[in-house]
């Protein structure tokens, strides 16, 4: 099993979200992560989802999705040539003892802290999903508190926009 | 019509992500952006909604979300005891002529660079919802040829969690 990332180009109509999570859901495909935003492009939505799957039923997948009426375009986007960034929040257990050790910690992920109390600390990152593994697994022993994280983003390399070719709003 | 950003905390289970999407999409509720992902806790995601709906909708949201069979805890996040962050990556174009330009002002908003190519760059920003309009309204006039979003991160201040007091998995 892979994960695989899908780029999703859909309008932005109420029910769109819903008729994609459901498609994943009656299927019982395990979505790794989602995220849900808008485009470059007013009434345009992207959704980004990375599954884990075989190249069957991926297969599937891709196809389902393109039947959507409301999805404009799919693409996969792989690693070699795409950029891919996760983004979390992470507050984690820190008094005046070993507040310094774990700020010094977290600078070597480029983590930055956006809020401060006697007994914690919490902490923004953002990079691959690989770098913010080892960035948790690091910050572990002093105690995660609260966790939350947002679906991975991913855009193609290069000058193209997947909206190039998007029909005429 | 306000914006409120809720924090719940799910079961990850397949169509859970169905059912909090469908009820927002059954009564037309315009969800602004929607963040899901896991949490310290194993078994258990947390999806972070921002919702436009004055003070009776979203009552009526609230009181719907708890209903959900899968749903542990839903709690609003107000702006002032909370950290809220946005994530955004966006190709804009920049040949050799504007490309220090357009960099200069990324770095004002310590937006960093991760993809390059002669007619473009892709940089990644994270903020606050204004924080980052201000970004976009920055780089409109160099030409915003892809953008991905994804939906506000948020997390009360000060020590404590929501999964505090979750039921035992």
């Amino acid at each position: 099993m892979d994960h695989h990332t899908l780029s999703v180009l859909v309008e932005d109509v109420p029910g769109t979200l819903t008729r994609v999570a459901g498609l994943f859901a009656r299927r019982a495909f395990n979505i790794h992560s989602l995220a849900v935003g808008v485009t470059e492009v007013p009434g345009l939505s992207r959704i980004t989802v990375v599954v884990e799957a075989d190249s069957h039923q991926f297969e599937q997948i891709t196809k389902q999705l393109n039947k959507l009426v409301n999805a404009i375009k799919v693409v996969e986007l792989v690693p070699e040539s795409s950029v891919q960034r996760d983004h979390l929040l992470v507050k984690v257990g820190a008094d005046a003892a070993v507040r310094a050790q774990v700020v010094q910690a977290a600078e070597l992920f480029r983590a930055h802290v956006v809020d401060v109390c006697p007994e914690s600390l919490t902490f923004e990152a953002t990079g691959t999903r690989d770098k913010l593994a080892a960035f948790l697994e690091m910050m572990e022993p002093y105690g995660i508190r609260e966790l939350v994280r947002s679906g991975t983003l991913a855009l193609a390399r290069g000058p193209r926009s997947l909206t190039d070719r998007a029909p005429a709003r």
